[in-house]
């Protein structure tokens, strides 16, 4: 992400021709700022019976542990995203197994694709985004210090299901965790 | 969609401070034009032994037809997409029940999440983006005339899990159908 602050001082908020909703266009280039949800692709991936944690060297919720996901890129397939995401933010080599469980966060606007991998190697180091990375035995989780609820999501519903392969992908629970 | 092209000749190529991609920039305003993939919700929807398909009204592929799905809205979750879409192409009011694929389609960079759904009613009706709307049983589906390949991939893999309730979601086809 990009600490680099968009100047939008001249974007105006207008319903743009053959289209149905309101969109930011700028009043100086005519520019149309379409905003979509972002997806962000991720993994449960363990060696062992161990989990792949990662410590937030970054804001938001610099210093909380969380599991290795980012944001697709262009031209990528939501497999190769998440297994990238687990090579820059843990050094981790990671084959994906199938998709757990997907969440819409709509408060940020964003589908969280959450995959269920294995690591190939016990290898991890951190990454330029990460302060520490640790395999975490199921009871050694740190519950108190997760970065994001959809951390915790994605752990127990890994948890419920680890031994199973066919089950329908989780989504946000109900209720709060 | 819009029918307005968005005038893009003062955008350069560079690198933001602090990013590692290169990203569109305006050289007058400033901003930067992050791209990233987006996301298209739709459904394999029934009533009774009969799937829902919509002939369009728009290009690309005007004519052809294809099931009811679009781009996902800020602040929407991708089940309230998915009937949203379905609504607007089909009128038509479903319910989702779960997750039958999601789809990477690098080429135009776009994820897209399809759920299998049932149709409260049979009271279907073109939206403005469809010439006609019709409940095809399974021998009477045009394959020679579907919209685009993921149309395909669903309507076979609905098929092929349409007695069962646990099962992984389904991804790309390895090899193209």
């Amino acid at each position: 992400m990009s600490t680099e602050t968009p100047r939008k001082s001249n974007f105006k908020t207008r319903i743009p021709e053959g289209d149905n909703l309101p969109r930011a266009v700028c009043a100086e280039c005519g520019f149309i700022d379409y905003q979509n949800p972002k997806v962000v692709v991720g993994s449960v991936a363990t060696w062992e019976d161990k989990i792949l944690l990662c410590k937030r060297a970054i804001e938001p919720r610099l210093g909380y542990w969380t599991l290795p996901a980012g944001y697709l890129e262009l031209s990528e397939s939501a497999e190769i995203g998440a297994a990238r995401e687990a090579m820059e933010e843990a050094c981790a080599d990671i084959e994906i197994d199938r998709l757990l469980a997907f969440y819409s966060i709509e408060r940020i606007s964003q589908i969280q694709l959450m995959f269920r991998a294995r690591l190939k190697t016990p290898d991890i180091a951190p990454g330029p985004e990460s302060q520490d990375v640790k395999l975490f035995s199921w009871e050694d989780i740190p519950w108190e210090d997760l970065a994001f609820p959809s951390v915790e999501w994605a752990l127990r519903q890994f948890n419920e299901t680890k031994d199973r392969s066919d089950f329908a992908p989780f989504t946000n629970p109900v209720e709060g965790l």
